[in-house]
């Protein structure tokens, strides 16, 4: 059940290597990420899926050496745009132009407008808001795992730079935001498995303006 | 089933004030919003539950008019942290200890070093770093919704300084971030409905590297 899987969830911290991911598994974690949606519907980010163990061996000790990079079957690197450019708004566009058999000249007026805001602005805060883009994804990763089986740790503890340097980011005027290691559990190992879940209670959660 | 429920999620744009959400359905979204997991599970944000008919009327104005916000049955304000503070990353320590009956002294060491890198951080630095926890969160609410047959629409088209000052969250060290309005859709009055959704392909989004 849908919410069951949210309980059994949680960020493993030993994956066993004997074990692979099933192809058609991450295919549909993919497809999730997919179909997140994000602001503007711009999607202002690419997935790196990394299976090659050399390339995840280079990149576990710029990230603290987390085991679950290396023991995990498949590693998703999110990284998002450096910054909003033309070309690439126009590309979104474009592709809803030919989804939808055209475009309205609200819509096209829309994009203009969003232009118009994001072009001038700083390259940084452009990028941040892309990196938020990536969070939404995320979410919908994650629970796409849950879903499937797969255990699944989301990671921001590693050196980006160096990330986007083994991967040649750069050159894609992406920059990596997002680790997730994609396998199963190694219960026995993981010193995490089994202990309570660590979550504010609703009331500390929630303020209600009724 | 999970993967249908993404396709038949959209931002909707039109929804029917006659058809109030049950509040065991918007309690359903809250719970996956509270399970949503966050960097070193901090849980940096508190959700507002704005039902008050007055005050949403209130937000639409500087939220572009959206009708959605006073449509819809209920609003949901995702709102980050101000900053991270000593007191707040001591309040997880503490919860953490209370529901697993004491701490490690690894964990204790990891907490303290959190708190070394965080706290003679930029004020603005933590706010975009909680910022983009609550976007995991949201992410969750969304598909939640999903799985409840609820409509939803993420909103990052708003004014936060007066939604704050609107629900008084500056005096709680609150920074809204994100609108949620719940409600059904009106797909008769909603120019979205039916419309092809606009997705990179697979191609598009995803960088192999085996």
């Amino acid at each position: 059940m849908f919410y069951e899987k949210l309980d059994w969830r949680y960020a493993t911290k030993a994956m066993d290597p004997t074990k692979p991911v099933p192809e058609e598994k991450i295919e549909r974690i993919l497809e999730a990420i997919r179909m997140a949606p994000t602001s503007s519907g711009l999607q202002p980010f690419q997935i790196l899926l990394v299976t090659d163990p050399a390339l995840r061996a280079r990149i576990a000790p710029v990230a603290w050496n987390q085991k679950q990079i290396v023991d995990g079957s498949a590693l998703l690197v999110f990284a998002a745009w450096d910054n909003y450019t033309e070309a690439r708004i126009d590309a979104f566009v474009d592709l809803t132009a030919s989804l939808r058999g055209g475009l309205t000249d609200a819509l096209k007026g829309y994009y203009d407008n969003l232009k118009a805001t994001y072009l001038p602005r700083d390259a940084h805060v452009n990028h941040e808001h892309a990196a938020r883009q990536a969070y939404i994804a995320l979410g919908f990763a994650l629970m796409a795992a849950a879903e499937e089986g797969v255990d699944a740790t989301p990671m921001e503890g590693f050196d980006p730079a160096a990330v986007d340097e083994i991967l040649g980011l750069g050159d894609l005027g992406l920059k990596s935001v997002l680790l997730l290691p994609l396998g199963y559990r190694d219960a026995e190992k993981d010193w995490l498995h089994g202990r309570a879940k660590v979550r504010k209670s609703r009331a500390d959660l929630v303020i209600e303006r009724r």
